[in-house]
């Protein structure tokens, strides 16, 4: 049997960081985020430049936790939701840091960690940043429409997070170890609806997860918490169905970091919270320091991203998705 | 000192394949791909899916050439200039193998050669392969106007190359080795003129180049070839000069994939070829097949990427650009 299952020996997490707006920060996770920004233009003249802005600052609110200056990083790495990815690229010019541009839609966090793992386990690198970013509002009028319009959001639609998450990865020992991962196979069950793409990735999610536990001697009551990253109520609920089908009851273990950065009833979040931010902060804010106050130990997350763009939606094209997964633990 | 070089010490090229559109078959390279489509539809109703469908048949030559079905390929990943990357995740859905989703602009081929030896020479993949398209019309309407309009083009614009190449790297030792690479840091110079990308790439290569040789035991007169991907007569000029500078003559060696691939004059290509598939098919098509007869053994190849998108321009932002190295030897 093919293994789809990557060994690390020598990776750990030294540090995360998340900056995110002002919805999240009404939310239920608020007082977990290392910062919080209420003007969504962040100071600056477009949603875009916000964005860079927003991911600038969340890269030096890592190096300022983690003790670094730009130079002692060996290699950076990220990406974001916006055309060729220019709010991450922007925001990384003057930091001098070598770095690779990666897009992996809302699964670019988990991505980039382990392709931080790669270099770190193969001892090429010392340490490595990774970092992803959403912007509500360049978001919608870049996939959608400008927000001037006011337009009406379906039931299954999910909000995208305004929030950056950035993460430090070495290969000196901290208490969180980097084990294992699994890469994603691209997965297309049909679906077209670009304000359900909770249903479109959650196919992708149960493929990765599925490649997991058929090969890997843990089960799902070995871990504390198994967490997707944005398949929201919609997808969350299609991949508990999929997954119990294939042989899995997960329970109350198995979360959707779509389903807890916003108070989805009360703050009218329809299905919940999307974008690469979402896992990237509910991950590096949330859940990163409930592990730290040893609530948690051993933690598998699943990022999910929906591989479309505008103009392929409106090709009436079906929509691609992927879903990449990381396990650490508290040693 | 910082080392900006990374080694690797079991890392091969094992095969590459290469496919051009119309425009690409009548310059001087024509004889060295591996396969040309003259309809810039591809048999398809859209440019986006034209591209798609090239980026599909050339995989499928890859896996033709290198004796390979999908499921012997451990590791698949690439990118393209298209919004969110979509010619390439549309492409390798059907695969079914673990995709890494990168965007580099035009630098995507060596990033993806680089991460692609990561995972290789750290032991956690057998092979894997690495892609990279861009298409004429696909990128023209999408950055700057729809065909249509037949807008007049700058002298010191470039023409996207339409075109997908793919390589496949394997721990199995072939006599084309991957030797070292070196990540690059973005540059931003102030070029401000979208038309003119080979003035802002041109820094972002000069400073790569002198990292490696600056921390290199080998001088420029070590290799065969050294390659820039994209910088066109304007970049090409610049990047000369600022090498010159800087104690470094590269004379004859010193080539660019973007003055290569086109007989810039006969064919009225302005300042030369740029896009994804530039250095992906010249370094592919080309390149290899020249190491493969002998003509060339040592050879450094140096990847440069635009980082801009629409928007960002339109916004008057700077272009910030970077350039990846990686140096490939016959043994």
């Amino acid at each position: 049997m093919k293994n789809s299952i990557l060994h690390f020996s020598s990776v750990y997490l030294a540090q995360t960081a998340s900056l995110v707006g002002k919805k999240e920060s009404e939310g239920p996770l608020a007082s977990y985020f290392d910062a919080i920004e209420e003007d969504p233009y962040f100071g600056t003249d477009t949603f875009e430049k916000a964005e860079s802005e927003m991911a600038r600052r969340t890269l030096n609110i890592l190096l300022g936790k983690s003790g670094k200056r730009p130079e002692d990083i060996d290699l950076l790495m990220g990406g974001d939701l916006l055309n060729q990815c220019i709010a991450t690229s922007f925001a990384v010019t003057k930091t001098h840091i070598p770095f690779l541009g990666l897009y992996g839609a809302c699964s670019t966090i988990i991505e980039g960690s382990i392709v931080a793992s790669a270099f770190i386990n193969g001892g090429l690198v010392k340490n490595a940043a990774v970092m992803a970013s959403s912007h509500f509002c360049s978001a919608e009028r870049q996939y959608r429409f400008p927000l001037e319009y006011g337009s009406q959001r379906t039931p299954t639609a999910q909000h995208t997070v305004t929030g950056c998450g950035a993460y430090l990865f070495q290969n000196e020992p901290t208490p969180f170890r980097v084990k294992e991962a699994v890469i994603g196979k691209i997965v297309d069950n049909g679906v077209k609806d670009a304000n359900n793409m909770g249903a479109a990735m959650a196919t992708a999610a149960v493929d990765t997860i599925l490649r997991y536990f058929n090969e890997s001697s843990l089960k799902p009551q070995d871990f504390d918490l198994i967490a997707t990253g944005d398949l929201g109520k919609e997808g969350h609920e299609i991949s508990i169905e999929l997954l119990k089908r294939c042989g899995y009851t997960l329970g109350d273990i198995y979360v959707d970091c779509g389903m807890l950065i916003y108070d989805i009833e009360k703050q009218d979040m329809h299905a919940g919270a999307s974008g690469c931010a979402c896992m990237a902060t509910v991950f590096g804010g949330h859940i990163f320091k409930r592990m730290q106050n040893n609530e948690l130990k051993r933690v598998l997350l699943i990022a999910t991203g929906a591989l479309l763009n505008k103009k392929s939606a409106l090709q009436n094209e079906s929509i691609p998705s992927i879903a990449h997964l990381i396990h650490i633990c508290k040693e």
